[in-house]
């Protein structure tokens, strides 16, 4: 084996993705060449709408692009041992860690350590954006870390990469984002005046979950905008219903909530009021935000039904397991650890009373694949109200990909599952991200018609389903 | 790609389920070839008897055979906002839900929606079924469905389509029925006298388990074939050790059970009874019946090592989740949702007190994956007592029997597993089933032996054991 | 298919382990051409430092070899109803179990239930000892066996089957032994005067669980080589932190240590001592060995941070859940039985006390498969200190490698695992399991590459470091 350092014909594989065995990559190809073109629907993710409303900005330097705000990226470097202050990560006023300022230096570092990413989604994103999007034909290393930051930054000043420049190469054709229920939303106004779909999403995280960092603040910003004067239960909730209202006549076609255990349970209002006041007061109860949450769930759900928009849960993420980091560098910084979920009891009470009501969409992510077969493909299968979304996180790769379809589909067929969402705010990476869920299912697919399980006329309706249709009926964005 | 809505073509690839890899798929074949005409031995399922012991019964209309009893099609459809009562679902008399009579409309329907099993197995097996056993040539869809519905319906009508000439046809060698322990097994005798193994199967569950539906009236039915006053615990054991020995006598190699938790544990004879005679009265507290379903576990094992009947145990099912489809149309309505299951502690004081003890044969089925490696296979390579079931239900699929293959053959061989059942009400689909399995296990042992892990003698010997001999022998079907 | 019984041409193909796809398996075939050969390190597993140290020492019979010793062989018989004592396992002294001590008996035995292991890692690794280490071209049965056993026996009573000249014909680098911690280490320093590097491994485990069957004498011991009178926990402490001085000036590199669940959490000293006091007394209370336990995994992490040895910890086995067994038997009878392990809960003091501190490397191993993508790949992928060991016992075979390498990779990428290790008692089944490794690494990489995921560079890098850099560098061999 040669040493191929300096690689000036770094290329990726146009049949990445697929099985080798040439038929089937053949039939995989075929599948790919249909969708492979078609517009990306995004109805989940978390790129700035100042990103894009904001005629000044820019997606700054490589370093500002690829690194420091990509905790995919940078959690990976850590596991290493390379500090988050060397990658430029800035660091809590308190503390006197150095943060890096130089974006050279902290490229370098990058290029250094790129064959930590050997074999993730995180390196085959970054590849594809740096060989497909930038024309970097140089493998990157330390040794061309510098070449190509140069070539980099060269372009990332040119009028083609400022982000509503790319948005357009994208072919994005609707981008929801996530917003908590206090935000203006003026930059949506904006950007659907510019003719760009960009639709909010509400992420009440902040004020249903009690104990978020900073809930009297958070609560008092809702009230602001509400012009309610949140003094209890009954007023959070009003204002809450307001927002979504808001929200959906600037276009949101859903909300999102995450919860680390998914439990639901109704509370009478006359407990909710109670918990919600002793909050106000910051006189929490030990169990009182867990019950409040699963409160809200419920809740939520109700909301859902009477105004339609669809309901996302994120589930089963431990957030901030890492206290040292979340103290120095706050959230998301990727010490968020999955844990075990249970489904089928924690949303017994939630399906027993809206499950069977199709007016509601109710759209599942989780972090605990043993529940993909077990629980939540029988649930989705069952009733109703209830989706599953696409392979969250660590599982929004190949691997991964293939084994959600494997485990879900039997079970739940296509149609009780929600299609692709990004769940990025790494703007760039998003075709990336896509690309390989079209070309995941294609080869998927592929193996199925193959296997001589799905004919071909079915093989191709799929996949046009997984790509493309599935995320715009599911999130009503075909209306 | 065409829009083959028409397609008069409609057929099943001879080489489905193999892998497309032409040696792997040729090797595939060739052993396939070896197993594919063997008798089916099906030692569990849920066949009625009287379907064949009445020389009256059909199998109805089209949707009598393929949707109103099979709650693996209907589930899909209610998943996708169809009322069951628009399937011709019966619905229980104090509700007005208006049950769909036209049975060509409840086809249209189905038919309409065949799309939704795409990659499923029932897809599959309905698929197999329409084009191998009743030779329809067109492809099912809402524009072919009253064509193929007056096909299904001449031959339905039809001699060579009573379930007796099709039990021929399938060459059943022995079918296992299952029952409750107060049955006649009336219908048993005459078909044995016929010359069909048809063989009950005790099912105690309505009586083991205290807090099941009409528990009163299933101990009255009980006491009453048995001839005993069930008046105590004592009596009770009594009666069900009788109908042990009138089961064995018709016929039964084996009884069943289910739970949702496989907690074992010995009562007192003290404690048990207690229990009982709070049943008795209706008095049951909170842990009664699940402490009393544990006790019946070792008390069922404790007889079957003295009776020499196999016993198996299905667990993992949260049953009836959809509280209001229990109530408008009672249990087995695709409503029953897999949970976490824990064998390892939860046996431990079966194993313990039984699992050393060659004279037992405890077969287990479970509806959580994620065991299979972790614990099933390990305690069935382990105790002699111990044997594990196929895949289950929802695993009761290609994929499905992979991963078990994979995850289970490693650790526990093929010698402590217990071959293939179909555990189905739906009779036209057994040789599906069956065929299905073959196919996946000679696919599976041709990949183990192109890869090189069994040579091509074990290979031959595996595919008969799985397709065949080891449900013959664990089920003592071969004395 | 013929019977191939009497097969006198038993071989082992040269491409195993490789999927059979033509190019796949080219691939596979020239990136294993680079690793076959490479030394073996073994920085993990159960070899007896007296079988090299002592010149007397034989591998004995082909009982004593093959079936005796090695609990992978004789559970998967005993899981068919053959006694231990008809293998010539021991029974303990009050038994009157008659051991068979007749050991062409135990051979003919063993050899006319070879097909149970048809489809297992044992089966390949003894198919591959005998055809690769013995020449044995006949396959195993029970027509072949006294012929094999005559041979095998001339082979090992000759001087190339002695222990010390099979280490050098295995090219045996490193090999870590795993010693109590009163252990001598006389055969190593034998061992390691003679140019082999055998080095110790402390295993604490007898004076760390409290509840260990013979505590108080393994204390005794302890004592008595630390020439200090453990009186208290304080003394106690001391004595581990001066055994490991003394194991890391005999070669040391690691520690090991096991435990049910790996709960962490520092007792204040104060709880510590009271616990050992009464453990001591032999008074304990129900929780305290859990308790203990929880903190010496703490306690050993602390110690590891200051003296630099790695930390191995191996969780989640129900040791000797068959009692019957046990108490004929012993320990280490093959009924240690996986149970459900959760990490991201259970490792969070321990983790956000040294977790971020680069200067600790702590090795987990699990055998709750479920928790490699869900938990164990994001924490190693995100903490400094943390690495994943290689697939632990029933999943240190081809399928267990292939679903931990699809399911930790992408999230860990390869630098946050530990490379492989043996973990064997079967000194002569180390060549066979290593191969295993390379090739199944070498697949699974050639399939990554095919796929379009790796480059061809990278790929031969990663395989060099799946088959020997990563042990070496992980258990800081290099130095």
């Amino acid at each position: 084996m040669q040493a191929l350092t300096h690689n000036e014909n770094w290329k990726l594989d146009p049949a990445r993705c697929f099985n080798p065995e040439p038929t089937w990559r053949q039939t995989a190809t075929e599948l790919y060449e249909t969708v492979k073109d078609l517009p990306l629907v995004c109805p989940h993710g978390h790129v700035s709408p100042d990103l894009l409303a904001d005629p000044a900005a820019t997606l700054g330097s490589p370093a500002d692009l690829f690194i420091i705000p990509d905790h995919y990226v940078f959690r990976m470097l850590y596991s290493q041992g390379i500090g988050l202050e060397t990658l430029g990560i800035p660091a809590s006023n308190d503390t006197n860690l150095p943060v890096e300022s130089d974006h050279r230096a902290i490229w370098q570092r990058f290029a250094e350590n790129f064959h930590l990413f050997r074999g993730t989604p995180t390196g085959l994103w970054l590849t594809d954006e740096l060989i497909n999007l930038f024309g970097i034909n140089t493998k990157l290393n330390g040794v061309t870390a510098q070449v190509i930051y140069d070539q980099l930054s060269r372009q990332l000043a040119s009028a083609e990469f400022k982000p509503l420049a790319l948005y357009k190469q994208f072919k994005i054709e609707v981008l929801c984002t996530t917003d908590p229920p206090w935000a203006s939303l003026e930059q949506h106004t904006t950007l659907q005046s510019m003719g760009l779909r960009v639709l909010p999403t509400m992420r009440p995280d902040g004020v249903i979950n009690l104990d978020a960092p900073g809930w009297v603040a958070n609560i008092e910003q809702l009230a602001q905008v509400c012009r309610i004067d949140i003094k209890d239960y009954a007023s959070f909730i009003r204002c809450l219903e307001d927002r979504r209202t808001f929200f959906k006549q600037r276009g949101a076609t859903a909300t999102d909530q995450g919860c680390q255990t998914p439990y639901t349970e109704r509370l009478p209002d006359y407990q909710a009021e109670a918990i919600f006041e002793r909050a106000f007061r910051q006189h929490l109860e030990p169990t009182d935000a867990s019950r409040f949450s699963a409160h809200m769930i419920m809740e939520m759900a109700r909301m859902s039904l009477e105004d339609g928009l669809v309901m996302q849960l994120h589930a089963g993420s431990h957030r901030n397991h890492n206290q040292f980091l979340f103290e120095e560098f706050g959230p998301d910084k990727g010490a968020d650890i999955p844990v075990q979920t249970e489904w089928t009891n924690n949303l017994y009470n939630l399906l027993n009373t809206f499950g069977n009501d199709r007016r509601l969409s109710l759209v599942l992510f989780g972090l605990d694949e043993s529940a993909y077969s077990r629980e939540l493909a029988p649930l989705a299968g069952h009733y109703p109200a209830l989706l599953l979304g696409p392979p969250w996180w660590f599982f929004d790769s190949v691997n991964g990909m293939n084994r959600y379809l494997d485990r879900v589909i039997e079970t739940a067929g296509v149609y009780n599952t929600a299609g692709f969402n990004d769940d990025t705010r790494a703007f760039a990476s998003i075709p990336a991200r896509h690309d390989v869920w079209r070309r995941v299912t294609c080869n998927w697919l592929a193996g199925q018609h193959l296997k001589g399980l799905i004919d071909r006329e079915d093989a191709g309706e799929m996949a046009l389903d997984f790509a493309y249709r599935r995320a715009k009926q599911v999130y009503q964005l075909d209306k």
